[in-house]
């Protein structure tokens, strides 16, 4: 499961991992609404909760969020990703966190790409597959990316292993 | 309940309104100790759990952190005052949001105290009473700036009544 978070909409992705073989099972967006800030965290956590349950992933991972945005900004966002990177923990998952140079590297094949790109790339990753939102294309690749670095260090298995798949 | 949330330690606070009086009930610090950002996060998330269902507040209060520091560090931040503002709302506390300034002036009387005055003011307010740390007292801080703040707009009653206190 792949997550991009972020105050106002969080994407998610789920793939599935046979072998090399990457399939797409479920992608959507999180809309926190409006309201108090602690109860847009609150329904944020319950939505993710409710997908990481849906789901069951094996593992998880966040994209490591840029922070060149202005100060008020970065502190809105670390908020949503501290949900982020909780509701996984407390579903027992190893959590990865990949730089957007990383995640697009691995999806893109260099780690300039611009977020149209990366959508192009998901979208012909996963023919035919209705991507929710661009929140939602970069939460799938953050799936990709991760799948694709724990297939090379043998995590993966490890992790399926222990999930008893 | 009062919250001084921080990525490394968080303080927290709880007091007793009664009427117009204000009593101590307990303080102390939540390490979220070493380790993967997600397990911290998780440490905190769980530490702050036990404390909600322990004193079981009727109401909670998160101070607004300063957004003058480096972006990595109001990123790490933002991520636990995103747990800190989760907790109580999780309980189905309403979760005030205070500006520094404004906890200092209640505390203090001016908006421009430094942690000093705050730990000696909350001190004075509380005699006799163990302070878990510098975070705790600003905790506390927050605490006081929120009964203070519902006591004059009638909602602490509120609160209490919904309670069933």
């Amino acid at each position: 499961m792949g997550i991009d978070p972020g105050l106002r909409t969080t994407g998610w992705g789920v793939i599935e991992a046979t072998g090399s073989r990457l399939t797409h099972v479920a992608n959507g967006l999180c809309p926190s609404g409006e309201g108090a800030l602690a109860a847009r965290l609150l329904s944020l956590h319950d939505q993710l909760t409710d997908i990481v349950l849906r789901f069951a992933p094996d593992t998880a991972a966040v994209e490591q969020t840029f922070v060149n945005r202005d100060a008020a900004g970065t502190l809105k966002l670390g908020q949503a990703r501290g949900i982020a990177l909780l509701v996984p923990a407390r579903a027992g998952l190893e959590v990865g966190e990949y730089a957007p140079n990383a995640v697009k590297k691995t999806v893109v094949g260099v780690g300039h790409a611009d977020k149209r790109q990366i959508d192009h790339m998901v979208r012909l990753q996963f023919p035919g597959v209705a991507i929710a939102g661009a929140d939602a294309a970069d939460a799938l690749a953050v799936a990709l990316c991760h799948a694709h670095h724990m297939q090379t260090g043998g995590r993966l298995a490890a992790a399926l292993a222990r999930a008893g798949a």
